[in-house]
């Protein structure tokens, strides 16, 4: 099962919207779509942020959070995992419903606090410059939540301390399960850059047992995928993550089913295979669910 | 003049107050004289966080600090290092104050957002969960404050991230002069701990030609100082960093003297030598300042 | 142009053979089809190691050498890389012949001893068991017949103190140009493995401003190359490397083309571009050569 | 007990002869006084390679062995560990009498080939330029005469695939007992020099629950010394790595005990405390020995 590689693919982010790429989703019928065309191509989990289907802003509304949960879980049979990161500034209480609504498989628990900037580097122009905002008080709260209601979190580190704080809470105070799983983050500017470094930090900052999948922005995010795969992590991409099928000649994907054939491809490249559901759900260990 | 290593004692800090450790000094009087011992014992810098002289808190009140600042400038010859980090919590217009009022030689300057965390490693308690906050525009507008009067930033990192944080700023920025000056920090909790991959990952991640100090918190201290000596850093020691002299008996330090004492041995052992106030000054391309 | 891939094809090595993919050359015309099969699928190098065409042996023998070189040279425009190293127990005469009778446009020069051993990580047999000493008069020698005769010394290093014995001859003996080139080897019984720590201690330990191509050998070809693609380096393939061309299944490749395929998608997922003979020669600031 | 730090003397080396510090020991009488001076000062261990009384040079003559072996034993209770290494070029047969003659507590055993090399890092003069061979099948007979006799073997590594050679031999051919214990040794030119990099690749590469010293020659005796307390390794001073007490000033030391006062001082700044002969024998995994 070690050479299994779970693929996530993130549909849509906080960020990216259709003006971007038009395949990012922002209605329910295009999350079921893109949520599908991730199945097809391999994706064992989707990573989902709501977006208001009119507007394209990231949402919590009950109604749209309903919609979209109920398209994918009636459409696909992948692991949904839904974000509580949703957007930088968003208030925590708008931030806790996705795990108070919802008993996503999976769910994303953000463990350190980071300026979370947007800013080019081409002419350094700093176009967001947000603390991202993630008490200890706030992990454990959602660490319990999760835990209580079988949601599996996936520890979401955008720098080396954020996992060191995790490790501190689940010494102390048991807040989550072990084995646990992590997110490691590179390239989003107030996190770490992806390097040699950074990568070779994180993988032995994580506690031993732990599984991981790295998340590369950008540019980087094939780049983390090949190095996740050569690793021992699983991988993710999607739209979230990197608009482009090619970076270098800036071709849009044409969906989150383009995306993570690539993974795939990578995946084999690593001398490893592409994790199915059942595969994915044990080597989380995710919580028993009632049908 | 490589092998030449600033001591620099950091008198008090924002936590430890006279009631862990007598010698901390509150009062004027208390701040001069363990100055003195401080540069009667090798050091060439002294890093001065201000405390209200009856009640011990962390100030940056103006007359408090005049007075503080004088006395360490008449009756010694050390380089002046103030923190604008001052507490956690500390808004930036009190955090500003230590620089707009005064011209010490080198100011602290934070680039990175954490949690700022005072913990029990022992039963886990999570005393004190602040968020210090230092979003870019804040860090740009600190900078150009202390170039502008002449002042050195010391760039004060919790976590890798911080410094890629600097590395954008500048470049992009040039919100600061070049070579920059970095104090790598291991080991308050929201940041990262000391071990060989923070100090290999903040060691690689700093810009050629730079300079810096290690600073480890409590049973760190001594350990990150006699890395930074052994690996081409400067030295800090003082009783903001560590109450002890002997962690594990639990000796405590007599003054800040004593402990750069131990930062003298510590030079000596990694085959490298104590830096006068001078070298110092050209060690860290000190603006030129008028007499 | 750095963001130019050079990939290397290894045609053939010492140890692997007809009998173990029908596809490794030994006779002039197979070694002249596999090139240009490497060539057309996007390589820019080709390596040689030379073998008996009876008895597929490896040989340095005169005529062998020359019709092989003639083939290459005469129907394809790929540059040459011949290995100095031959076999690990091959007499230093019989391994300066490659270089002492041709001038290749690069030949590679082992800078290190090690234990070079080919064992089962299955069951754990040493199979051979050899010493392949490269003292440091060796290196110097081989280094100063390179540059005399204008060939680039590709710097094979099996282990990490094997660059530091470069480094180190180069500042007192200058007995090859700068910038250096590198082939930083991974999955060498008697060298290093691969993973994330010796990928990052390579990468820190060669001197600003070389170039370097990362070598996995077996299961970890495809992802040192995906490293090497992502981490700013060059990227070799090739049977000499790995027989298989999906490792998980063990699919034999069917040529050197058919690796240097793979390669291909390896350095756009990346995010580059494949480099033709021209920028590698450019690249790699190979000396001119009288036409 | 993880808190505690077993210092070993390395009473005098193959190379550093009494020409270069007179307190080098030759004879019988003088191994004996440097052993108890190493004891006085706070050594649990003394490692010995046996030198000619008259000529200086490195041997392993019975006669010569058995006389201070003896002298130790009666006239100190620390624990015995001998060299397998002798000097580079000697022979297997005689690296092997230290083990046939004599049940040492503890003796070297070298699993990596390396180019063993003395040179100036001034001018880059040569001195020495041997092949150090240690094969595999030296390294598996080594290790199974030692554990048949109830030897410790410390396993000694000057680059990081030989730490890699010894996973592999104990993984398959348990060759030696677990927990191993390990010498990490940096600075041998041939080898890895000392910095943050192979510090970390070093400590990575070791098996969970191993035991380890540092060892950095010449300059960096202390520096490795410092780095090995603060990161939970053993140290190791003495005269085969050090001939100064004193680097920068090139002060001799006048005595192994001189040395071994500096490593008491450095175990105490990395807070921790100097393991008594009884201590050491337990954190090592010493065998059973009958009285």
């Amino acid at each position: 099962m070690k050479d299994k590689v779970i693929i996530t693919a993130a549909l849509s982010g906080a960020a990216p919207t259709k003006g971007a790429n038009p395949a990012v989703p922002h209605t329910t019928e295009e999350y079921v779509r893109e949520a599908q065309r991730a199945e097809e191509a391999g994706a064992a989990v989707v990573h989902v942020h709501f977006r208001d289907p009119n507007t394209g802003a990231p949402t919590t509304d009950p109604a749209i959070m309903q919609e979209v949960v109920q398209g994918i879980r009636e459409n696909t049979s992948v692991l949904l995992n839904l974000s509580t990161g949703v957007y930088p500034e968003a208030p925590l209480e708008m931030r806790r419903r996705p795990i108070e609504l919802h008993t996503p498989d999976i769910a994303s628990l953000n463990p350190g606090t980071m300026n979370f900037c947007l800013v080019s580097h081409r002419d350094g122009k700093i176009v967001y410059d947000f603390t991202f905002a993630n008490p200890f008080s706030a992990s454990l709260e959602f660490g319990k939540i999760m835990t209580e209601r079988g949601i599996k979190p996936e520890l979401e580190c955008f720098d080396i301390g954020h996992v060191h704080n995790v490790i501190f809470l689940e010494k102390h105070h048991h807040f989550i399960p072990t084995p646990m799983h992590f997110c490691i983050i590179f390239g989003v500017m107030g996190g770490v850059p992806f390097n040699s470094d950074t990568m070779n930090s994180y993988l032995h900052a994580l506690p031993p047992g732990s599984t991981w999948v790295g998340l590369g922005v950008g540019p980087f995010s094939f780049p983390v995928a090949m190095m996740s795969a050569s690793f021992g992590g699983h991988v993710r991409t999607g739209l979230e993550d990197t608009l482009f099928v090619d970076y270098a000649h800036k071709v849009l994907a044409k969906s989150n089913g383009e995306l993570v054939e690539r993974a795939v491809e990578i995946v084999k490249l690593a001398g490893r295979e592409v994790a199915t559901v059942a595969e994915a759900r044990e080597l989380l260990s995710l919580p028993v669910r009632a049908a």
